[in-house]
């Protein structure tokens, strides 16, 4: 099958999670790369353009040009990567939707709330999807572990915990004047409100959300920035309340010294418990209550159809985080294609505008909260 | 030199940390056991000290005459170990202390503050020593991450992460008829009106505060009690403050499938991170901020002399629970023989009757916060 | 930079190693897939062929047909792919060579010497550039060991200790019917005279040298049949002697239950040790001797260039085994570029024909010193 | 009960193994150490005597002074624990063992076969008891896989993988001149002919066939003396075969930087795994071939009546090495009870006589072996 042609927005020289993107695209064969507006620096996004071996007619200089120009094209792109700090999600993805073509976003869904309500207006009024690329979800245990949850394997959920701490941030590598990650991600004009709440607590909202299968209710968070001149808070630890009356904790935090992206999910029901690690995501731990602990891994005998359907290397051949990431861009290829040949795509799996405005809701959620010394705040 | 001579309140039959503290007094051939009232039942009392080999005139009916009747031989017990209930530790240690004889009690202080509270004016009254079994404080790597924190190995601490999962309680096992250990710390007539978070919570609580050197300030605390009949919490979930404004997360929780006794802290600062699991006890994973994770292991080259004056073996022979609870039986000794020889004794990482109110405070306010829907509560 | 353009022999339908192939020729956008005689069952090529989206007048029913084929286009085929079994890895090499079309073929080199040094003597005689795919010398912790090896972080090498267990031959897979993988590997006439020797033993004797930077200059060997009616080894165990003195001892071994994938190797030398596992392929554990442990992570602080150079995430972002696979495809990319520009690729982390006639010597020597009742042979 | 009256050959200052053996003794209550011959400087054990509470009437200058003295005495020694330098492991033996006193002696049995011949006739000779502490099989993970074998939990044996690699001899710390434990061990005349053989490879020898229920018939070792000037083997590797056709290899190495303490067995046969490691010891490993790896805790759901036979706490409550060794203490103080009780002692999984002229063999056949280039050697 013809790959589907893809542009994407942002993603220039010096970005982490473009080149991220490009691969998860192309690791299945299912996408190729024709057309970017790479960066809002012309002369950069034309350099950038050139280093992917992009035809330089299809190098844009700004999205809008791109979107009316791919829009008119009969071999104009049907699907874009938007790649761009969060307060440039909404724009681009907007001009898109409206004109037909399939988004794939990072996360988290934008810097505003408002910018993501108009989003997700734009969305509604669109045929065309909105994926928002809630990664980690992407990963075979994690939905291994979604499948059993919902399959009734640890009966009802009491407890979910999950973490979410990396190092980072310990000193102000904002300040040092050569680390622009660390700039725009601790840049509330750019990052939104949020600093490891957005970044890294949105993943964890949205992990510990979709494999337990629940909704958190309210949360209690306490927020701290402890570098000195950081705008954003770096350390997040909060409760949770999820619906049917499990109780929860989260924390995320970017400066926990020897922590590197350490995201972990524990789930704990009345008849059993499971385990998660993202640095060791091939292996989920499964204790039924009252039977020694056992090691599912990714391919082995444990391991069923929810995790094998994403798989593409046997068990002991371990698959990682580019892999999950493109199991997100892989799926949404399928809907793509479900929809463009009149099916209804299966979305069941894939994270969208619900979870991208549930995650604006955390942040905002958490804001408030730790405002009001950690009160109770519904999402 | 001649062994401490010791007796035992409770610890009978069916009791499973009177084993333990016997076990911990004989490990370095510091204590004799000469002495018990090991059961309130006067029958089960003498069996059980037949059993032990006890003198059968040294084997008493109660605490009341036991106290008495040692108090009065030349060769009287110096010492005794408390190792009954929670609502009978108060009673019998104030009995002791009034008479000088020395008393190493069983965690937490008591079933009510009106008990601890009592105790501890005995206490200040009496010449004699109080020691509390906060028992992992006595790991060597425990002591050693101690050591490390109090020397700036991790600069000024920012965030104290610590938990305390088990799993025994996932079903109603005081229901069952045929588990003691259940049914006593599940009533709150014996347990005192903290079920996981006196059990195991105070546990967590003194382990962080004890490496850490900071006081929990506040304290916002969720607790549930998930089995259907359960008279007490079985999952805690808090968010503490610390002294100084580092932050902190404590989950105990008795509902966890999957956990035997997942006591783990990790302790992270301004300049490195400290990670400890009490299940893989003779590690300590050691970050200095931009440097590789480091293991240091008991007795091995990372290990300092913290470790080393409470080991036994070499790396690589492993120590564990007997051995760390034995390291507060043996400090204790230390402390008593130095007290006899009319010294001063060194009682900086004994755990005492400081520790008991610390821990009682923790558990009222961890009711009153969650009886208050988790608002904050000083301790 | 427009990508390679690349064919493939064998890895059809039910083909593993073909699919892992694509992928990792894909995973950097360094090669274009445009060609292929993917079975030698002419149907099932073309299907294949379709598959893969290819044009249907470049699926070729056979490899001959193909390396004329694509020779004689301008817009031939730079490189190809061999992914068939064992025995016919040669054949089809040697056409490719011939004309001047880079090979690029899957491990190990062939199914007898004779074919073996015939494959050598066509890279002897080609310009084209022979890479033969020891995929886990392209895991960026790999390449770590090996730099810090060369660098001398560990003195003199003393003692080589790896290791391969698998677990899925347990059971007489290869008669069961249904499984093409355990048969034709299990098949002395397409796979060769070595079961584990020849599959995964090459893997553990390439690494093992090429991390030690040493040759295996004697082996004792002592293979095994244990499943009934087996044809080849299924379990070996051997002695090794390495130039310089080093000793090691090598085990592969296809009926260990609860080993998926289990490659693991431990160098030790003077002053230090390694330790690196296929499985947690982003840790390299490093001791210098009398310090702590350290665990240096893919990204990490104590990743140098060596492991730099072949990542494309940051540390605690996994990369995993197709990743590996990619830098030795991407790796032969660099060096067919610097080739056709008409500079002096560097080949010195590429595994070639070499490479792959050690491997040959290492299944010869096992073989004839495990008739030999484990006797000293010299590779 | 009494405890039983326990004397002590060795173990005065400055030695290790012999504290090892105090603790041992104690920790279950079953010994009291009432006499010593503690040194062969008459000064040193009478001062080790003292340290130790002896009455100094019973701190002996010989171990002959000893057994004469307590053998005459009505409240003798009833048993006596032999913990000098290999080759004074039989003179003090045999002593004991004529005047009917029961032995527990440390492992390798003596320096040479010689004198192991000698002892092993005294043992037949006398009717008190014969233990050798080969402790690691007190382990209760340890006891628990000898019954999983024995019960047949992974069918017909196939393959042993038994390791001890340590790293405390990579440098010439014998050469020190402030290293005693350090200067017997690589002493022959004190040591014996074998270094890391006898030392450690023994244990690792008798594990693997305690485990595996099955004997090594013969043997093909490659022995190195890494460091120079060292007078006996630090590194030795070696096949095994075993009596019913099972194959393994057995490494042992005092120059493996990185490593304390690390023996490790791995056993697998037709129907499953188990894996097992001593610096881990409250864990075993257990894949029934087809399901998932299980993770067999001390205390917890899958362990059976083996390992809780010899545990003391609860699952999560770790127990260590000298708990493992007081389990051969506590097993044979019952074994004594028993024969004083005129009853027949199950000796079934105690270490004696037997497992120490095996280990004898063993090391005389790695030996003979090595010096004919690694020839097979029977035992």
């Amino acid at each position: 099958m013809a790959p589907i042609r893809l542009g994407m927005v942002g993603g220039g020289k010096d970005a982490f999670i473009g080149a991220v993107h490009r691969i998860a695209a192309r690791l299945d064969g299912e996408y190729a790369l024709v057309a970017g507006a790479l960066s809002s620096t012309p002369e950069k996004a034309r350099d950038s353009g050139l280093a992917l071996g992009l035809d330089p007619a299809r190098s844009y200089g700004s999205y809008h040009e791109m979107a009316e120009a791919e829009a008119a094209r009969a071999d104009g792109i049907q699907a874009v990567s938007i790649v761009t700090p969060n307060h440039m999600h909404a724009g681009p993805a907007i001009e898109f939707l409206k004109r037909g073509i399939h988004v794939i976003c990072d996360k988290p869904l934008s810097a505003t709330m408002a910018q993501a309500e108009e989003l997700a207006e734009a969305v509604r009024a669109s045929k065309a999807l909105f994926i928002l690329t809630h990664n980690y979800t992407g990963y075979p245990m994690v939905r291994q572990a979604q499948a059993m949850v919902a399959e009734g394997a640890l009966g009802k959920i009491r407890v979910v915990q999950v973490e979410y701490p990396q190092d980072w941030l310990t000193e102000a590598a904002e300040q040092s004047g050569d680390n622009k990650q660390a700039e725009w991600r601790t840049d509330p004009e750019r990052s939104g409100a949020g600093g490891a709440i957005g970044d890294i607590g949105t993943h964890a909202h949205n992990l510990a959300c979709f494999v337990s299968g629940l909704k958190v209710e309210k949360l209690a968070a306490d927020l701290q920035s402890f570098v000195p001149g950081r705008r954003v808070d770096d350390n997040a630890q909060m409760l949770l309340r999820f619906e049917g009356g499990a109780r929860g904790m989260l924390w995320a935090s970017q400066v926990a010294p020897g922590n590197e992206n350490g995201l972990r999910l524990r789930v704990y029901g009345e008849t059993g418990g499971l385990e998660w690690s993202q640095e060791d995501p091939n292996y989920l731990w499964y204790t039924p209550f009252g039977e020694p602990k056992r090691l599912l891994t990714r391919g082995g005998a444990g391991a069923t159809g929810a995790a094998g359907a994403v798989s593409r290397t046997p068990g002991g051949h371990p698959e990682g985080y580019l892999e999950g990431f493109a199991n997100i861009y892989t799926g949404a290829a399928a809907a793509i294609r479900a929809l463009e040949a009149g099916q209804k795509p299966d979305l069941s799996l894939l994270p969208g505008i619900d979870e991208g405005l549930d995650g604006m809701r955390f942040i905002a959620a958490c804001i408030r909260s730790s405002q009001a010394d950690a009160a109770w705040v519904a999402l």
